[in-house]
């Protein structure tokens, strides 16, 4: 049984008629993180790698470094919660509470902050260099593994890659918490970042960009769209953003220099 | 000029070669709201119908009910900034900040909770009852308006409408935000919400299923997908979900009996 979906009776209506079928619907599922013993934030999240889901979604808010900030990480999947324990609890606890009033419902003010923070970081300059026929392959490969999608049309898919193909490979009902879990595989299997090429189906709002730069992703490719205030912040942190890959054609919307022609 | 986008230069790559020119790139700015006086969440969206989006997300977190309980309301469109005023503001920051841990980062704690508690509400029973081709009508007039859309590829559209038409229509780069937007324009102009039907691009996650059955809208129509959660939800809630929605084809994944065969 595959956990991501579930089967459901609906009324399909064509031009010819109506008629009740089993029909796949992906999962939605609440995950409830636990933080030192404290009630942090209940992601909804498609039911699989919640693991890496926390370790990617700890990362990205700034809240561990890597593995080793993590004592302890236990699932409950059975009730959509998961324990996590990390090195100095106070630190975290002064971090979370102390700066700024944390945000609510879709709360994306946190996030949006540590950009600000991240300006004043030097911009990347990882010198990797790709055209855009390896470019096409890493966006083609990624649909080709997007199974969840096929039969639900309901998840977001990304990957974590090089120019030689993907390494991790996820699919989520969220654009957020595909890169978190990707994130988290990569801490929980060693595997460095800073070298990855991001590719995703879903849009290159502020959030996903800031997200990879932070840390440290030179290359973003979407078969979606940007937005003006993520390239905005791609041309200023040195991140090279694709967009609109359709088979041969995209849009290069920063960090240029490292598209090469042949 | 249309402050929803942004002319950029691009480098747009074709099998036969590539160019540098312009293009139009959505716009995607921070709104932070203080409410009373105290900075309470900060939102990325298009920019415009601050005003609505703020009445409509307060509304949707359940700290207003109504246009009465606002006293003032002031939107600083240059900083991102809007400042609001309230009835009784010091029964809303217990409701704040007393029950539970306020989320941050992607932040659906809040509003999952919330869900529960409506579970406890009487369902939704109002007597609408459409036929396809209606649902088909009102998707092809919500996709006709989507001229951001059309120019950008960056946003999600969304309209509340009744059978005979679309009565508001909003664009925005989050799912969210347009449906805020929209309510919040209810409550702008005095019209009634609980009659009402929600036609929307986007996917029909359970938060979005709960935003409106919060404000007792009976019946959503998607062109996109469902999740199993939000369809349970449909069901004990009393909301007609229609996904799907392409020309004359379409899926009825809960309150069947409000479609009707002619």
């Amino acid at each position: 049984m595959d956990r991501r979906k579930k089967e459901i009776a609906i009324l399909k209506i064509t031009g010819e008629g109506r008629e009740t079928l089993n029909d796949q619907v992906v999962q939605e599922s609440p995950l409830t993180i636990y933080l030192n013993d404290q009630e942090f934030v209940t992601l909804l999240c498609t039911p699989e790698k919640q693991d890496y889901l926390t370790l990617g979604f700890l990362r990205s808010e700034g809240l561990i470094k890597g593995r080793e900030d993590v004592l302890s990480l236990e699932v409950d999947e059975e009730n959509g919660m998961v324990n996590v324990e990390t090195r100095e609890p106070g630190k975290l606890s002064e971090k979370l509470f102390g700066k700024r009033t944390i945000t609510s419902g879709c709360g994306k003010g946190t996030i949006f902050y540590n950009v600000l923070d991240s300006l004043s970081e030097s911009s990347i300059k990882t010198e990797i260099y790709l055209n855009p026929e390896t470019i096409s392959r890493l966006m083609r490969d990624l649909q080709d593994r997007a199974d969840l999608f096929k039969t639900t049309g309901g998840v977001h898919s990304s990957a974590l890659g090089t120019k030689e193909g993907i390494v991790f490979f996820c699919e989520d009902i969220g654009r957020h918490n595909a890169v978190d879990k990707l994130i988290g595989e990569c801490i929980a299997e060693d595997v460095s970042l800073e070298d990855k090429l991001l590719i995703t189906s879903g849009r290159l709002s502020s959030e996903i960009l800031l997200k990879a730069a932070k840390i440290g992703i030179p290359v973003l490719l979407s078969r979606a769209a940007p937005t003006a205030l993520s390239v905005e912040l791609g041309n200023k942190l040195g991140v090279t953003m694709v967009g609109f890959i359709r088979g041969k054609r995209m849009n290069v919307y920063s960090g240029e220099w490292r598209i090469t022609e042949e």
